[in-house]
């Protein structure tokens, strides 16, 4: 039995189906002479005297370890020379088929082999699946991070809780301002995301200029002023760059997202309409300018804003701190103090906007919370959307503030919530402004990479140069062409309380069949010399069916085992692995038969 | 150790929050002294010199057991007098929080109590949230059934499933029949819906007319032509309506479902948009005017059809012989008569619209389909939007779709669905029509009912004579009041394999244990006589750590378990309850504190 975590095994189709834009553009039988000739793994030189535009450049690798086909875990690796370095961190949450699961990392395996070329880390924004990797990195390979400075704020926050603050040299970087790592220098460019102090990267390279947007939207009306750098963008494009990877999730989307504006103008009539009752809202403690529409909306209805949520407190505390919000004196007070004020002059912030289970605004609904009964003098705004996965715990929640008599909006109609995210119509502006030779689309599932790959065919991007990829594929380019050359090991570590990577695929197929049919136990004694069964054959049985309701099946599968051992020879008895084997498949198909179940069954026999 | 599944805690504020609705009308002073007066459970009658028009009629009793605070399972007991019959009797799916569980149908107990009243049963129609509990109840009660046509079509299949088939009398109910049941007499309505042969009921009793929606749209172009009959609710309307029950699914969606015709102009652009390509299309198998529309489509565009997933190819067969598919000679060909046909000239019908993880559409995306191989030469689309719960599976089978380079429509923007569930125009439009003098929203979450008696009330029904109720409440109603007066037992009752009800709370507790952090067997010997551990203590684990790069740490642990064993006193050692309490505890305190996981622990001790 090996329980090492193994990967998943290659698809039968996956060659055949993306084929055509795994490798270099389709050549001529001319070129493919050339390629022949040229080392197996190296991009194929042009042939000068054909092709004399060509200049051979240094190649570049472009590595991304996580956010390809999936959400989350966002990490993508650059490699020039003997330089490397990272952008962004992140973690992803486990699926329903990682039961017990924490969090989800990326595998980071071919980072700390090539540890002694990493010259740093760049962060393009303080949410967790770009930053919620971090810790567990930099415990493995020590290098400088450079990010905006909330980013930076949140990130000390995340080492403190790890043991590394203090340890780790973190550099706050102003938007515009370039980092030089070895051979490549990081230009910060200002985007609009659903957190202040967002990020995109124009990764200048001997090759050409990558641009990454990170996750972006345009917000024209942004709640800080600070409109996402546009004109860089489109300068980067008039000189030329080389490739870009932009953010997809939103890429199934058509139109434009809206601006975080929209929020706080709905907020304003929900506050006009939940005028006389106290003012619950949940939304993601990361979202700053929510938060501060929020205070801005209690100023001018006169309230005053409690906090709720260890995540909602950490991040507020931080973002005043930096100045990124803006609370005039005496609005935010204690939750202890709650009590002084009458319902219809405070409003609470809350995390739980996706119906976590622990979460304030859960406990809340479950009327499980120390400080917060919900009556209907409560009106309730959930601004956010579920994310998906998540619809049944938001449900859940809605149906129970509900059922406590509170008025709660929710729905999409009332605009109480923008995504942070670039519809196709800003994915069509990016791609525009920077006029990419070669386009990687990142961040997201299959189906929005090849939505967002569409797109850039629209505009005109030849379908050769666009790269579908998948973590752990090695693009390289050497300025003229671009392609996924080799693989280096890429993957999910799973996180379980302190355990990094001891979670594996044996360890969640038992969790996963445990709880399907739960499991049944056999026992028995054999004594050491004369190979005699001394004690059971014992049933213990977890999750499998209500024991004292099926007292009859128990004791008709222990007879059923007490006549497979009996008539087990000598030589049976002696062979252990046999032995278990013959009760495990007697019991399994006796219990199949009674019940249509297959539990777990796991013989145990004791040596005495 | 009590396994028995315990209903679920009440919460504490049930009570407050919802109470006004609870109860009665409240009443004035010298009401509530008749009321002391008059029997506790029973209707307070009116006091007759008071109110000379309230003429006392026999009450009326409405037993919900399913559908309310919940999507499925709906079942609705109908009471009077010595008589009573059951208005549908549907499945769940299971929850997250139900590992290993297969469906849930309602608690029977009432029904088995009070089988002597029992008259008969009527469904509204063949979904399996109305049907699907049925046989379960017919092997408990054996009483005769009445549905439309193809509702007892689709009964019968599930009746030779059971083996139940010819043991049971079934009767076709023809829309504008009504059907006696005892004092009651039930009329079936037509109402368009996802299935054909949806019928309403209109239950006249002596206490009134009470009209049943079951589920229901407004389809003025439906694919068979047999528009719901809106005057007949209109003229019940006139008559009066004690009472009105209605569908309220979709009660939280504004304006009107589009007509199932809509879906069908979009096939027609999606068949010319499809040209040269497979065609597969995956929809509800109970959806008949779909596959209807899909058929006219293949015959106006010269192509075959042929039929994937059993519940697909049952359905169809039912469908056919009952004459509610319209097939031209020659359109349906076997799936091993594909191969005769070009690509181009077939479209394929199948399940799996939900992602379900073994329907024919999942195994064709995994690559696990015998008969079919996804290539970019196909044209998919998915003609369903994902039921909450199942949003992952159809992105991850939309995913692995467009690996093997398949076209794939999915999107709301294509208008490949439409609801068969009433929006908020329709639903006001029925409670105009009935005019009932009580209201009752069925078939929802409670966030549903809330909405629906929302609406109710902007229409002008008195906020008291509006009932939200519970599954189990009894609903009474003497002609001139209704209200809650009483509770019988309600719940659920999981399906697991063959076994009814033998998986409860302790044993579903158990199993997300197992699932969450897996399991720790700890097993030692003791003899008889002379009280001495003369084997182990061993370690076994399930679902805990890779033990293969733990073995430190269970190693340790099993040194700490004998450490824990040494110190026991003789007497400690026969009491062997404490003794695992003690190896329980000193075991789960060190892994916590090793790993904070909080693994299943039993200690088994064998006796020799």
């Amino acid at each position: 039995m090996n329980e090492k975590e193994k990967k998943p095994k290659a698809r039968k189709k996956t060659d055949t189906a993306a084929a055509p834009k795994r490798y270099y553009k389709k050549k001529s039988a001319a070129e493919k002479q050339v390629k022949a000739e040229a080392p197996a793994a190296a991009p194929a030189p042009a042939k000068r005297t054909r092709q004399p535009k060509e200049v051979k450049r240094t190649p570049v690798r472009i590595i991304p370890l996580g956010g390809l086909n999936e959400i989350g875990k966002n990490m993508t690796v650059f490699e020039c020379s003997n330089d490397m370095f990272i952008l962004d961190c992140g973690l992803a949450f486990p699926d329903a088929d990682m039961p017990g699961v924490d969090i989800v990392i990326p595998d980071f395996t071919y980072v700390e082999r090539n540890r002694d070329k990493l010259r740093g880390i760049v962060i393009t924004h303080g949410h967790e699946d770009h930053i919620g990797g971090l810790a567990y990195l930099l415990k493995k390979v020590n290098v400088p991070v450079y990010a905006t400075r909330l980013t930076i704020g949140l990130i000390e926050g995340k080492l403190k809780e790890q043991g590394l603050y203090g340890k780790v040299t973190l550099n706050v970087v102003e938007p515009k301002k370039t980092v030089k790592l070895g051979c490549m220098a990081v230009e910060f460019i200002k985007v609009n995301h659903s957190i202040p102090d967002s990020v995109g990267m124009a990764i200048h390279t001997p090759a050409g200029i990558i641009v990454h947007t990170g996750d972006f939207k345009v917000d024209y009306t942004p709640i800080d002023g600070k409109i996402i750098d546009l004109a860089r963008f489109g300068e980067l494009g008039n000189r030329g760059v080389l490739a870009l990877m932009a953010d997809s999730t939103n890429a199934e989307r058509p139109g434009y997202t809206h601006s975080e504006k929209t929020v706080g103008a709905s907020f304003d009539s929900l506050f006009k309409k939940g005028e006389g009752k106290r003012i619950i809202i949940a939304t993601f403690s990361s979202n700053i300018h929510r938060v501060q529409q929020i205070i801005n909306c209690a100023v001018r209805y006169g309230r005053k804003v409690a906090v709720f949520g260890r995540s909602m407190i950490n991040v507020i505390n931080t973002a005043i701190e930096l100045g990124y919000l803006d609370v005039p004196d005496g609005i935010l007070i204690d939750i202890e103090m709650m009590n002084r004020y009458e319902s219809e002059r405070i409003v609470l912030i809350t995390t739980g906007s996706q119906g976590e289970p622990m979460s304030a605004l859960t406990r809340m609904a479950m009327n499980d919370h120390k400080k917060v009964n919900i009556t209907p003098m409560d009106f309730i705004i959930i601004s956010a959307t579920p994310i998906p996965g998540n619809e049944k715990f938001v449900t859940r929640v809605v149906n129970e503030l509900m059922k406590s008599g509170a008025e709660v909006v929710y729905e999409a109609m009332y605009e109480v919530h923008v995504s942070g995210h670039a519809c196709q119509e800003e994915l069509k502006l990016m791609l525009t402004l920077t006029k990419p030779k070669f386009f990687i689309p990142v961040h997201g599932e299959y189906k929005h990479l090849k939505k967002h790959a569409g797109l850039a065919s629209q505009l005109g991007i030849p379908d050769e140069n666009i790269i579908i990829a998948e973590i752990g594929n090695v693009i390289e380019t050497d300025g003229n062409r671009m392609g996924i050359v080799s693989q280096v090991p890429s993957g999910r570590v799973l996180v379980d309380g302190l355990g990094v990577g001891d979670v594996g695929s044996i360890v969640l197929r038992d969790r996963k069949h445990l709880a399907q049919d739960g499991l049944i136990i056999i026992v028995i004694g054999i004594e050491r010399a004369s190979n005699e069964i001394v004690a059971g054959p014992d049933i213990i049985s977890r999750g499998f069916v209500y024991v004292r309701e099926s007292e009859e099946l128990m004791e008709e599968a222990r007879l059923l085992l007490t006549d497979t051992l009996s008539a087990c020879s000598a030589a049976e008895l002696r062979e252990w692995n046999t032995l278990k084997g013959k009760m495990r498949d007697a019991l399994s198909d006796y219990i199949y038969q009674k019940t249509k179940r297959s539990p777990m069954i796991l013989p145990i026999i004791m040596e005495t």
